[in-house]
């Protein structure tokens, strides 16, 4: 028998140097206090779990700072975070929309982004009620049943139908305004839609009742589009973008500090981004998506990308948390803003 | 020694039934016509090879169905497919821009959807050049020198100083005929901004030649939305979306027949989709992105989903290719619209 | 003006059947008994939340249907679920390895197979920890210091010289054994060594302790590997296959019913299925990994793909949760196994 | 109106540094000569397109640079790299096989690692042929018909009936040598399967031909463990893994130079790599896989996680291209191995 090969074996058993990086440690679910834990206690433990729990334990503590920062500035006012919340439509569809309106009616973010369907949806959802369907669910069948399928949620088309009998009237009514002089903006139109739908279940109830203002600059990519589309062959009612550009970039300017959380890619996650640009970097960034970076798209770039553009500081605190939204955020909700 | 179980051996060893799918087949690149072989030699034989070099093949034999479609209307008139591409940004910094350039040259698609970024970025690449990268570049030190990542482009954030010297008098002058009455829209403004840049490279250039609209309905998120914000402190310059989703949809209402070639996801495909569903669905459908369906976006749903709409026929060839669009589109191109 | 085109009324206010899916529904944080809310109880209102939640929420019904499943057999005897565990190598890496070695602690699984990594990597941290690093940290600088990258987790190399310096008496010792007639598999390697580790944080003592086999076909790929590779040198130490794959195919034959328990992909996952087709089917299945069907690898394949092959019967209850495993595990096992 | 915010423009307009990378360039169909292009002169100009386009094109030319690599060593030998080629089954059982019997055909690669469906797709289908079918095609209703689905093809169950009557034979030649003193391996196995299927449609046909052996050692994790299991009822057939590492490293220690083309994730891909870290790293890696780094799993591990194991060499030229294999291989067999 011949030796054991020199090249093999040094190349296997090279000396290591230390490294000073905390131990890797889990959950001992032996431990009483462990015994059908709570969320909070779960989440402390996942800290130094490695791989997606670390991340989603540092999320939570990334928001925990967001959240509890309060300064007194030089004119002696308390100065606290201003969280920018992005989410994409879908999330409004599925059941998290409780969870989203719980931060808005005890003002617990500060501003929203979101997309078309994330603003129509809400609303739609005070007229009748989104379901559960399948993933698998045939499309052709669908549609002759009048069946949209969102994932795996099934929206009735008579909820679209309804939600026409509603918007109707108060499109009608904002042309009145607007022939009296008034700039609509997507905003303004989110934030008169919060007040009319008038349902403590509704996220834009909340963020008028609040004042937390909604952008969603593509509003007209959704059924809200299919409306003023209609609308168009009754009169000129018109959406202006540039009023609402100004506004959040103001609002990120005049941050004293800013934060954000982003609920999925896309638009929502690029224009918070952007907007925090204007003041030279967000002070916190949170993502959760599960986009990927070698596409190239902002959608799947990591925090680190959106700190090449001085989107975030160099010194944030950031994290990128790879998973589905609904899978973790009530997990994080529970852990944070709904602990105490 | 025991018997086989008879439970294992059942069901391992269950007969079929005949199944009448073609046969799996491959690249004999042993037969001298595959020596070297051309683009659109190759993707004819991955057509029954699975997986996604099917999905491939079949989008180039759905895009070849789309352009190459004609018939003589009840009128007299040929008619041809109104050819509905969206890409996202990120396109448009990488060097896939020649490419759809090359389309919208030689008038091949007959209207666009993107972003911000796909609408600026093009404009961008005319005063100062995208360079390569990669995607592990750390982004403290990027900030620090002014350079800007996109996953594995860099671009100098001179770059942007010289957009804004660009686009000032322009969006100067857009004022005076707001002044004058002109209701200024985003496709109006990328008209304008293609018109203006006048070079031949540019994708904007070649659709303002040929009047292919080009919808953004997001325009003020990015670069755009920058100089738009700088420039609301100058003069009150609006741009309305009403306007443009009718055009959209008119388009689409109009078109004899429709195809969508979707590059990415986000709005960009929301938007065709939803343009489309104005018609009752698209005739063909091609889906090109990265996303999964498990999140529920609609940046990852299958067009079987869109069925369910109405967005796309449910007799309308359709098919989605996981892929990141830069490594298969210039085959795809290059096997279709390219090769004749 | 002229009128809103018919074809897109109809389309976009097409009438609708009812559907009777249950309605999407999310958590009230504003309940007092949801303020600082147990992880048992967080679930269940994710049950119809939509997407991933709604597969989380799922997955621990199942997994609790699997656990309490009882029944008095012919012989009057009591019978229980027979549940096959799966897990990657990078989980034993993972703090998640605490809450594996809590279910085969308390026999809560039945059978378990992971792969080389999966079963050398519970040794080694018995012999040095694993500690927290980052997914960006440089490979070259990493080697020049010897320190080993798993993810965002560090190994230093020294582990795997202590892991030698443990084995190699062992391996000497079992060749003894080989020379006396013993018939070496990779399940009864692994018995050995959990019984050799002799420390109650490894999973593998547990195993050797409850007598749960673990499987690992592949033993040889990893650092087990490496050092039966110099072991080679010494002795002709052989380890034999299908001694192995009898004893689970019998396993799962025997069963009265089974379950499965799959974290990640690859051969874990497949390998449980396989034998779960010896039966004709498994009873349950929950499947958590990232994995994607569109490649066509087993991977990624949804629990309907091995309904067709019969390794999953097709009225058993299935889920796939698309979430990376330490993400959710922790909140799963503490919604089911460690409730009570 | 007041002025523009000081802090948004110099944020905007941060001064920048020269960049030296290479500009961002694309194709330009304009050219006569990319009129119908040939798959070699598409690739090039992907070098500097960005994103997967930029990696599908370097990982042409490193395969380029493995495959000519030739040098006259110290005896006067001329040494070429050792290509070690790892591939799932999926990929055998998609018609991507016959672009993987060219190359081992033609000894274009060294060695190769595979999974036990990799090995036995390869030999039942000399027997019958697989077939194209759906993602989506139901489950239950296959399992009653007894077709098997992998991805969007089929493979009906009676294949594998096919398959046992074949091997039965052999089996017990095998166990009949094992009688007279001959130790199996899974490689030997193989290449003893590879003879007798006799036909030149069968990768493991050249590979016994060409003697290049196939690594596979899970072997017995599919189609052929389930009839070592039958077997098992019959006689005492053995397989070693032990001779087999040892026969794999062996060949990466001996390899002049070595280079690694990985189709696929999970055990095919840490194989060969760990066998590389036994020369202390390969000189070239080309991963072609769909995983993500994100789940630490090794599937999804870049190539500078193994850099830092020393499994690639730090100065290696390495790639990763983020794709579904067969939608990328076919062209870049055409650009490289075939083009000549």
């Amino acid at each position: 028998m011949s030796d054991t090969p020199a090249i093999a074996q040094e190349a296997v058993l090279k000396p290591s140097e230390t490294w000073d990086g905390p131990l890797v440690s889990g959950i001992d679910f032996d431990k009483p206090e462990n015994k059908n834990v709570r969320a909070k206690d779960l989440v402390k433990q996942m800290r130094y779990m490695g791989f997606q729990a670390s991340a989603l334990a540092e999320a939570c503590e990334i928001i925990d700072e967001m959240r509890s920062f309060k300064e007194i500035d030089e004119n002696g006012v308390e100065q606290r975070t201003t969280i920018f919340l992005g989410y994409t439509s879908n999330l409004i569809s599925s059941g998290l929309r409780s969870t989203l309106k719980y931060l808005v009616k005890h003002k617990m973010v500060s501003a929203i982004v979101t997309t078309g369907g994330g603003v129509e949806e809400d609303l739609i959802k005070c007229l009748a009620p989104t379901q559960m369907g399948d993933f698998a669910l045939p499309g052709a069948d669908l549609r002759e049943r009048g069946l949209n399928r969102i994932g795996n949620l099934i929206v009735p088309n008579d909820n679209y139908t309804k939600f026409e009998d509603w918007i109707v009237p108060i499109l009608k009514q904002m042309h009145v305004e607007q022939e009296q002089g008034f700039n609509w903006t997507p905003s303004k139109l989110i934030d008169r839609l919060g007040k009319e739908i008038n349902d403590e279940e509704s996220v834009l109830y909340w963020a008028h009742k609040n004042q937390i203002p909604v952008f969603s600059p593509a509003i007209t990519d959704g059924s809200l589009g299919d409306m003023l589309f209609f609308n168009s062959y009754k009169n000129d009612l018109r959406v202006d973008l540039v009023e609402d550009i100004r506004k959040i970039n103001s609002m990120s300017i005049n941050a004293y500090r800013a934060g954000m959380i982003l609920l999925g890619g896309g638009l929502v996650k690029h224009h918070i981004n952007n907007a925090c640009l204007m003041r030279n970097g967000a002070d916190y960034a949170v993502y959760i998506n599960t986009g990927q970076e070698f596409d190239g798209s902002d959608a799947g770039a990591r925090p680190d990308e959106a700190i090449s553009w001085g989107k975030i500081k160099a010194d944030a605190r950031n994290v990128k948390l790879y998973c589905e939204v609904t899978a973790v955020f009530p997990l994080i909700v529970a852990a944070t803003f709904a602990s105490d």
